[in-house]
């Protein structure tokens, strides 16, 4: 059993206690890399990304066999704003979609032999409207974090974390805005589909709601829950259980990326087990992953959210492991090296 | 049945005859892609895949259930250059080790779904030494196209084309050159891993092979006949016979694409139903796509050949017409668009 918590002062802790990856596994993963029959580097980002599952995992020669995909919904109170190009009903609709298995992440789910499932987290009551006050008290903050971290699977061996939320990109706008500096145009893109109107007004809300609520944002944890919502949360909350289990993760797109921000700027390192699993269409997600210090997989144009990149990305781990821990040595194939 | 051939006229008329893809079928994949529960384009470039796949499958809602995966292995005479890092003998000994399920093609393609086969021809003939004479006589060449066209499994529904050969990236480079022009420099790079002086011979030897042969390479065939090698010719014969069976193509690295150009510089459109599975870090092959006109899937730094950056593309395109063919529509769902 991981350590849990009941308040936002213990989760922090949780994240400082957070352990590292098995450094004798990894380079026993890298001594192996160096015997496979094939040019020194010449698997390119797959020999890295299979190191680092190796060392996660705590053993030179893993498997991925068990991935879980966890999609988690929440409403925002600053749709009333008029950031989206999708009413606030489409939240619910979706999560139905996700149920009845007709999303694009049920599909690819299933094509990468993932589990799935969705959490719609309190969609009847909305995060607050951020410009007029915070989006969740912390006691609403420390049970999506629980949402999410309860959620994980203890056996699973891979967890991409999606989600579905009108209006979630204004707020992972305006968390990016609050942990990273610049301006909200920095930010701001078209989510969903707003037209040149509705981007300005998107970019005036994310800059009035930063500003409204800067001096109470002293680490991610202030900016989760003054600018977030329930699903970001719970994606955070379940990104951390996946640590405390030494569960690798694959982040998905900017809204998921900026949850998982409110991580590492609260504890340094918290993001060490993830990946980038894509970058997104999304105008400020090739920005926020160079603040994140994450090199993407796929770049493929998806802006859809839902974990959907991530899931695609299962694919690029799965073969690299395969590689791994499936190659022969030189020596055992009886090949000459250089 | 599809013609087959048993001169280089008769092939290049095969390829004059080939088939296009079903323009029905692909305007009915169009008309469902904008129907399904997503904002318009959020699926990025795996709408587009999934659209051109059906196209060449004839049908608006395809599966992606029997890839199949061919190597094709031959020996270089112009290794007596000094061309490469490896001794000619590791073709054949990772022949074996293909044989034997120990290389990265053989994971790649079990983590899949994918059959695969390899096919060594003739390595104890190696393609002669073209900066001597031409590397193939025509009836060398015929044989060996017929070897890929035969190898080609007409059930299958997704064909990727991979080789092994030491030598073979010198023999590429001398074919970019011969068909798109430039300096020897251009299209000459490290392959398994020369050294700065061992890349300035290869360079050398790429551009005197084909000053050699410049006036005789009037088309892709010529060049192939020239500079190629039996396992370019082999993959460029599959790829013609899966484009006469409308079974689609993912091109691998800078070997393959260069047998691929062969075919694109014999007869216009003939890569209209292969799409690039991954940009590799050999230094031209970039500039090899751009002249074929093709976005790579992947970028992922591989550099190994063996049809490994296709194979890893294979999970891409099953994501896509996953997504494609199982989601459900915004009217099945019920859910409110825009």
């Amino acid at each position: 059993m991981t350590a849990s918590f009941d308040t936002l002062a213990a989760f922090r802790a949780v994240l400082a206690d957070a352990p590292a990856a098995d450094l004798t596994a990894r380079e026993q993963a890298q001594a192996r890399n160096g015997q496979l029959t094939k040019p020194p580097g010449a698997l390119g980002r797959l020999e890295d990304l299979a190191i680092w599952y190796a060392g996660w995992r705590g053993t030179p020669r893993p498997a991925l066999a068990s991935p879980q995909v966890l999609i988690f919904a929440g409403n925002h109170g600053v749709t009333a704003q008029g950031v989206s190009a999708f009413p606030a009903e489409v939240t619910e609709q979706m999560v139905l979609n996700f149920q009845h298995g007709g999303a694009a992440i049920n599909q690819l789910s299933t094509a990468f032999g993932a589990q799935m499932a969705v959490h719609a987290i309190d969609l009847d009551r909305p995060a607050a409207d951020f410009t007029q006050s915070p989006a969740m008290t912390e006691q609403e903050l420390v049970a999506a974090l629980r949402t999410g971290w309860d959620a994980v699977d203890p056996q699973a061996d891979l967890l991409v974390t999606g989600e579905m939320g009108i209006g979630n990109t204004t707020s992972a706008a305006a968390i990016a805005l609050a942990l990273f500096g610049g301006d909200a145009e920095d930010w701001t893109g078209r989510g969903t589909g707003v037209d040149d109107a509705g981007l300005l007004n998107k970019t005036r809300v994310v800059r009035e709601g930063e500003a409204l609520h800067a001096a109470a944002i002293t680490d991610g944890m202030d900016a989760l829950r003054c600018l977030g919502g329930r699903e970001l949360a719970a994606m955070a909350g379940a990104i951390a259980r996946a640590r405390s289990l030494r569960i690798p993760v694959l982040l998905d797109g900017f809204i998921c990326c900026a949850a998982a921000a409110c991580l590492a700027k609260t504890q340094t390192g918290a993001l060490d087990h993830c990946a980038a699993g894509h970058v997104s269409a999304e105008a400020a997600h090739p920005r926020l992953l160079t603040a994140l210090n994450k090199q993407p997989l796929l770049s493929l144009g998806l802006r859809l959210g839902e974990g959907s990149g991530a899931a695609l990305a299962i694919g690029v781990l799965k073969g690299a492991i395969a590689c791994h821990s499936g190659m022969a040595t030189f020596a055992e194939a009886g090949v000459s090296e250089a």
